[in-house]
């Protein structure tokens, strides 16, 4: 047996935040927590009782051990982590914007250790004793290094029989659609599962048409197990071994956004372990849910709240 | 003429709440704020001028006197209240929920001293020199003692013509239905007006049908001069001396719901005090809006707020 | 060239507002925010890069301070701001309210210095060095001093070839909708821009009829080269050089409202100053929504969010 | 037996505290708190079981209800409190000040209804039937109506035979000492209890020498049965029935300043109310000692309080 | 190897602290934080990259989780806790205490799960797989089954040759002197290090002197290897294979004191870990010291600051 | 006439502060306060009715804009900032340390585009028309542009008449004490007044002895009219024109400390500009004292503080 149900790396990250009815421009105050989208994953699937491992490269400073001990809270394996002497963490400040304000974000993630990984870095043979290996796009937009490193890690996971799970996560502030294609069409054909929301098939993969179309067009010319595509409030669309699926997403309030679109992949990753995705979509959409409700990029959740009713009465 | 227009007696608690945006199980403070059915309603009525007193038994701790603060500052008499040199508080620890998680609750009241309350703990003279005596099922509740208790006071109030207020407010993590039903039944022929929702009714007494169908039946096996059911955001429903009534519900936003069904229980005695039940439910779907407005069980509130007009523009 | 673009003067007061969720009548902690009608739209237009000053009578006291400190920080002038030795700062305090409550407002701002200004306090030659003029109702409803304050510095203004902006923001607390008339309608035919709300124009001017129809009489009654008029959530009318036009109003989350309607006057004005009043109420109904997602009377605006797109995903 | 142990009048205030760390002239939130000297006084003497009533004018506002909440919450009765409709409250704002910046307190309190009380504002037959009738040279000071209304009740406790005790407390933001001698000397010989710190002595009554000079020599002029007089850190003197003492003072570190001379008079006329002046002082040491650990003009304090050791050890 | 250098075992704890400057009796808010002594100890070691367990029956709430995220976030090993389905959480409400006030500590801890223990609870074969095992006199004044598996585990322990450590810690608010000293004194003669204050050396084993003589005194009597002494501000003394040695302690001020005493003992095990009980103390001074600095009852330290600097210049 | 009495730049900077009791490791929020030895200087002077102005490379961020508010609140003129479209702000992170801890100071100041300034940057016409230009060892020591551009404004001043006040103010994180020397040995004889404490003429120019025999050796190997020299509590040492004199210094609990030491330079310039730096260093120790009691690198000060009375009772 594996020692690991899913191991994955990335940047740590530091997000800063302005209180609700302030601005960055004039607030006193920033909320400080941890973030990371693989780290997040790992750590939504720590809760459900997973044996996960997050590796990172993270400086021996107060703000790398502040990360540290939010995904050791919950259980995550923190020891591929490598703590370098030196070295600045990756933040970013953001204003959550009341409507119609949208969120405002502001990078301050250049410069750190972590950029410059290479698939020397970590312990493979330690990492890759897993069931499955996550990766994202983020990791791979930062630079020519941590792209080399993906496609050494999507093909030495390959090369040994592990899963390979790629959430393509564009970002516009990171590459261009035309970079993300070239680092990430070579990887496919060892992706067993693929996250590709109809929004990024269109930009990056230059496909057209609805969510389902796209979704449909991501497995047909790639030939995934499973790809899972989201589009916003329109709804999450599924092709794969379990056929083809479509599900409804019910619009919520939001206290705090980010990290919402990772607990939806720990969620669908936690069924896709149990050999159902479908499942595992289900499961997405309420830890997806529960991310909004509370504040920090890691979703917190007990195993028992992925079938939480969802009426609420007024009186009484 | 009486000393009081309205006595009452029950648990004092302490509600202890996460605030918005965290997890009880992540979270580094909790708001603390008192609660009390019973106290909630003598609370209320207190602060529309009505002459009020709410009896029970409370340790002679920091907490005992939080509680008694909260309750002495809008007015209620605290008299006939016990304090033991010795007990714990009952406590209750609450995580709001945002949609759509829903709120939830943790008890932490067992082994109280109130628990152990007879029929001997009050001064029933002073405190049925009254002309409404207020009981509810969740003190009925509690233990065999306090249901003796709720019995007797109904007993002794009717027999020296002091009129009873029996809100049912049946809460599944205290009893079973059945229980219920044998320890309330027997009394339901003193009690003058009566608070049952439409799904008490139907777990508690076995009727069925909508909230108008279920209303119309409590009166009619048991013969109240007042029904008064609330049906979630369906509705508020009447039967009684002053005919049958139905009262649209407006669904509102919630700060902080605990203490909105005492508010609405409240502001309708406040009417049968006048003799107008219909015109207390008006002036207790007010009160239990307010109460969603801010923080803690008991609701505060101006005579003049009963009152209030509801619209408000954007602009301007 | 003139110095300024926009002067303008008016009290200055401290707001002080209950925290979300407790009331005045509980509360243990207020907000403190500068406030003031006039200085919210020098403020407003100061952020957008444009030249204004604002006059006032403060007391040389820390509140006097604190308000200055408000206004200076995003680039006003409070160079013709009367320092004065002794006296106490205009107050108001406010309940936000949850819906169904409304905002509940209480003012402590009488016996001010403001109140005792006349035409010699300020240095006109200096003030109207400008290409607008901005006066408020609010200003002329204070005093006797006050509204003769108002009248000499319109004549003035038109006198020296200065246009004149008049935002009428009748307060019933201040004034009677006839007394507000008989200072107001004898400026109306110096003034070159006017704001006035469909229910000001029913209640001191004495008009009838929907939003447009207002708006409409309004002009034609008194000849203004513009006229803007708020109808709550209903829209926005136009009439004037630039033809008529009726913008929709987008109902959103308010965070806190004091300060909206003048946002939406300093972005009209805005583009007013370009010549292009039009463009300008675009301009102020995007500042007027961002008003209402921060704390404060002044809204914090940067010139590059005049242009905000407004849809925001739920998921991604 | 009377009806009260100890009744008192005075201005009810709101005291706005900017928070440690912050300045008035740039903060953004401030402590609310009620407060005044006779209130406090009632207030910890009811808090060790004494009964007391506090008279007063209060507007019927949120501020006049926030104040009636904080004393009635303790227990004192406030049945004699006039509200009036309309009126505002008399504020105070502080900015603590850290070592070595002193305390800064600027009033706010002109132009309030209390200030035009006459003997005929208050039930005297109601608001005499007391033990110990409490005045102080603060109300004394506010205008000659409350000055001829503190003669009034001084005057008329006496033909009584009720106690009188007078706390001068001198303010010089209020009156010069040549007023304050020629309205409080005429009073002293009604008075059994005068509190008077060595500072007053000097500069109201023109005495000499240090603390227990001053005490004495108030004793020997006037023939009180009880002087009380602190020095500052350097002692407590007492002359009277009981003898000469001197009580040396602990400096202690302040969370919260105000307040804490009323709590020790409170805890001294604690001590009165049983013949025992100089256990009073003893009393008056610990609460006063206690006012400094907490916000607010109110001291809080259970009667087991009373007797507090004062050692904490560093390890364990 | 051993798998673990200390493992240990206790009640989790959740902490409620008053807000500085409030009272329980007034308060709106209490500090939430996990505690327990020995979870503390493990805790403070395994940031000192000691390998730990902790071994605990804590109920599946969210209570329960949030004890368990503040110790694995710092790397203790939690694998040995047994999660129960029902059972409520041991509680402490504090009120910290400004000077002349003491601390004010009310526990809620009676009716856990853990107060059921045997030896039957833990498996000894994976607890005992380590260097030390420690027990403190807390865990076994609860009840008969902690005191007896406390016994248990101690002979176990020296059963297997494993080092035993025990802080004696008495708690007059949990058993008497004369029980404390019929359960513990059996266990004596298998503690390889004892802790014990000399206020416990007088009151628990009737010992007399100061304390270097009690310290010395204990050695004597039961012939410990290493026997460390706290006495307040006044020092800590140490007799043993080391010799004797008297360490002055520094007063310093306070933020939070609760396991302050903890961190001592951690500090002081880390050394012994080393066989350098000396040094140790040294570490505890300064963990101790650490530990008052910032709020919760584990100390967060990291191995670079046992040598921290005490010098903080005034001015640059 | 000059513009301005005094001109600086320097970098701006963003402080991020850990809130009392927390520690960077495990913290939730960082107090957010703009940060600038020579804004700082520039700020406290302009509080004190000093025309100043501040230049520096700040980019259009929303943190650039944080920045910008706060020196431009108190009335420093900002028109010499140049603002970039891109680049990151200089960060710290600060540890507060409550005793025996020390503050901990993080830098994450790397990369900013302020360290690419050259003597092209800024309009040295308008920057130098000004009685006093205020040059710091912190700006010199960032990079080799910023030394270069340090010579050229000390050179260009000089060749203007204007006066030239340095601070050396030697920052060990960022650079040594030779290129220290020799970046600012050069200047030395166009310097006016200097600033330089004990320490760092120990460290960066090789003197020895007490502050006097350093303060006294500056001014006799380097000529300056004037030498300040703090050297912490020991006290402040002044030698030049007017004498010399040592100055007491008293310690006074901090709530927050950086920018004290920018304060007494500010405060001690204010003289300077009056031609008396013996009574500047009077205001000086009054300042870095004020500067003690609130959070933020920039003291908040007005005029009439300069002479505050330093006792505070105790009782009353």
């Amino acid at each position: 047996m594996s020692t690991y149900d899913l191991t994955t790396f990335g940047e740590a990250q530091i997000r800063l935040t302005v209180p609700k009815g302030d601005r960055l421009a004039t607030c006193r105050e920033l909320r400080l927590t941890p973030a990371g989208s693989e780290a997040n994953v790992a750590g939504l699937l720590a809760q459900l009782q997973r044996r996960t491992a997050f590796a990172s490269v993270v400086p021996k400073t107060d703000l790398g051990l502040r990360f540290m001990g939010e995904y050791r809270q919950v259980g995550v394996d923190l020891s591929h982590v490598i703590r370098t002497p030196e070295g600045r963490m990756a933040l970013y400040f953001m204003e959550p914007g009341e409507f119609p304000l949208p969120a405002k974000v502001t990078y301050d993630r250049l410069y750190t250790k972590f950029r410059e990984i290479t698939p020397d870095t970590f312990d493979w043979d330690a990492l890759l004793d897993t069931r499955v290996h996550f990766v994202t796009g983020i990791t791979a937009a930062l630079t020519e290094d941590t792209a080399r490193t993906v496609t050494f890690a999507v093909e030495e996971a390959y090369r040994r029989g592990v899963k390979v799970a790629l959430d393509v996560n564009f970002r516009a502030m990171l590459w261009t659609p035309e970079r993300a294609r070239s680092v990430l069409e070579p990887l496919l054909d060892k992706v067993s599962i693929l996250f590709c929301s109809r929004l990024d098939g269109v930009k990056v993969f230059g496909l057209e048409g609805d969510g389902p179309t796209v979704n449909a067009a991501l497995r047909e010319r790639y030939g995934f197990d499973h790809v899972v595509s989201t589009d916003s409030v329109n709804g999450v669309y599924y092709s794969g071994l379990q056929g083809a699926k479509v599900f409804p997403v019910q619009p919520v309030p939001v206290v705090d956004r980010p990290g919402a679109g990772d607990s939806f992949v720990g969620g669908t990753l936690h069924g896709y372990l149990d050999d159902d995705v479908v499942a595992g979509i289900d499961y997405g959409l309420r830890t997806s849910k529960l991310a909004l409700t509370h504040h920090g990029d890691l979703t917190h959740v007990t195993p028992g709240e992925l079938a939480i009713p969802t009426t609420t009465d007024i009186l009484r």
